[in-house]
């Protein structure tokens, strides 16, 4: 019988030097830091909903990691300890080997713990709790964006979701595209150097799982104020839609669409304010990842995300970020 | 579009007047007390596994939450924060409301902060994660038994398995004992005060959720010890077969049985040198909780746990404990 307690036990208890007691016990047992403050994140992940059924297990496990610590990487926090459950349909041995793969890959490129879990027969679910830790009163959150500061994105959101377009064929991308963009979707790169070096720069930041728009909707939410996105100062994405003789007007329309409103990037949209902009700068070359200034926060209805084309007039989006329940109901 | 956004604020953004910030962010903050430890646990529900899928969900809200409180019980742990992931098929908001309502009744009389969750389409599935503050080397963990310890658990333990078997009409119980084991099963009471009433006293703890023989088992495999369980210093469970005329014998054995490896009950069996039965009793009538004394560790093969008839002959039982996937497969 090899039930649920040995396969824990094979694939998923591993050394946790940064715990006092790791897997096997009612709980884990950590030591927080003297004096830091302890950041908390939860994400589940469902078949069919956040991937792919046959998504490669061990991309799976990276990005279900991943995403976890992207969010303690919006808050600025070094990410410490996970926990991590899931339901499974059917003993794989190879499947659960390969998730485990993916997952301790990542739990070790970003240098944390997995301290406890649960495993459990049903429909395939993983569900991971992350946990950080960051200074006092120094976390990113979404409520402090001020009227005037910059807005700012990281890397080039909208290739995760032009790599799931691809990948189920709606699209055709030129070379190099289809690589570049379903390496963004299967095995997104959490920017936690990236948070932690915005710690006392960024005024309000938030990871783009939702969508561009939406995710920056949502620190205008928090924070009471609109922004204006200039379509000029977007990540430079023209080449995706091929060039010369081979442009293709709609596939640019389309790439542009999954820019402003395609989730599962994980880069980090923050604010801050212009006197920092060369400080921003530095950082973009130190961590060699680039920063964009795409907008201004400004005065308006809280929450209002306005797109500017390139005279200036507003420009109208539909999709406005991905709702779970909404998307597929 | 009531979609998830919407939802979640509806009936899960509570006040959170123990964290520093709550649900809304990227990530929930809060500031561990100096000093403490942290103890994490993880636990994922699902349904048709863990509950019948018609469970009443104001009972679900209740049980999910009180199984990981059980778990911070067991290592003494003074329960602080949780996080809650879900998936629902679809968007039934009395079904929400309702499962709302339990979880934060069990919040509320465990004094935990929900600071932060997902939801999410999917089929029904549940997974929390809860932390308690612990002192440091203070935790009650499976690993302390020591050869000549007593061996003691809470409470009734079988009454969530007999709830069960009553549920599903395998089983016919005499008044007032229906009541009493649907209670067990659907709202079960962790035994926080007990855990740390424990805290200096026992040498290993855990929660009766498997079944008492595969905890203990998982207690002495810890310690390297064995346990000797004497038949007649168990729980009384006599009036559940009727008496007189109505004795069932049948049910007298089925009892047993549940009571030996039932899982579901959420009590804790911990050790503690035979010095302090004393002060386990006084624990006993301070918390209003009858605490058992039902036999030793002794040497022997690491896991091994022997029953003991009247006669001190060995009893031998086959079903040793609940493996999700062995169970179902």
């Amino acid at each position: 019988m090899a039930g649920e307690f040995a396969l824990i036990d094979k694939y998923f208890a591993r050394p946790t030097p940064s715990a006092i007691l790791g897997p096997g016990d009612d709980c884990a047992l950590v030591q927080p830091t003297p004096g830091k403050q302890l950041a908390v994140t939860t994400d589940m992940l469902v078949s069919g909903t956040h991937f792919l059924p046959d998504t490669d297990p061990k991309n799976l496990g990276w990005k279900a990691l991943a995403v976890n610590l992207s969010d303690l990487a919006a808050m600025g926090a070094m990410p410490r300890w996970v926990t991590l459950a899931g339901a499974l349909p059917a003993v794989d041995e190879a499947w659960i080997a390969a998730f485990a793969d993916g997952f301790f890959a990542c739990a070790k490129e970003y240098g944390v713990d997995v301290i406890g879990g649960d495993t459990t027969k049903g429909p395939l679910n993983v569900c991971i709790t992350a946990m950080g830790e960051v200074e006092p009163g120094r976390a990113l959150r979404r409520d402090g964006a001020q009227v005037g500061d910059q807005i700012w994105v990281s890397g080039r959101p909208g290739l995760a979701a032009l790599g799931l377009a691809h990948l189920q064929g709606r699209v055709k991308l030129p070379e190099p595209w289809p690589r570049l963009c379903v390496a963004a979707l299967e095995k997104p790169r959490p920017r936690v150097a990236l948070g932690q070096a915005l710690v006392g720069i960024a005024t309000a930041a938030i990871d783009v799982s939702d969508g561009l728009l939406a995710d920056l909707g949502h620190i205008c939410e928090r924070s009471a104020c609109a922004a204006a996105v200039k379509l000029v100062q977007l990540p430079h994405l023209r080449d995706v839609a091929g060039s010369g003789d081979s442009y293709d007007a709609d596939l640019r329309r389309f790439a542009l669409d999954c820019q402003l409103a395609g989730g599962d990037d994980y880069e980090l949209c923050f604010t801050a304010p212009g006197t920092l902009s060369l400080t921003i700068g530095q950082i973009a070359a130190r961590l060699e990842l680039p920063l964009w200034h795409i907008g201004e926060i400004v005065a308006g209805e809280a929450g209002a995300v306005t797109v500017y084309d390139p005279d200036m007039k507003p420009v109208t989006f539909e999709r406005k970020g991905y709702d779970h329940f909404a998307a597929q109901a």
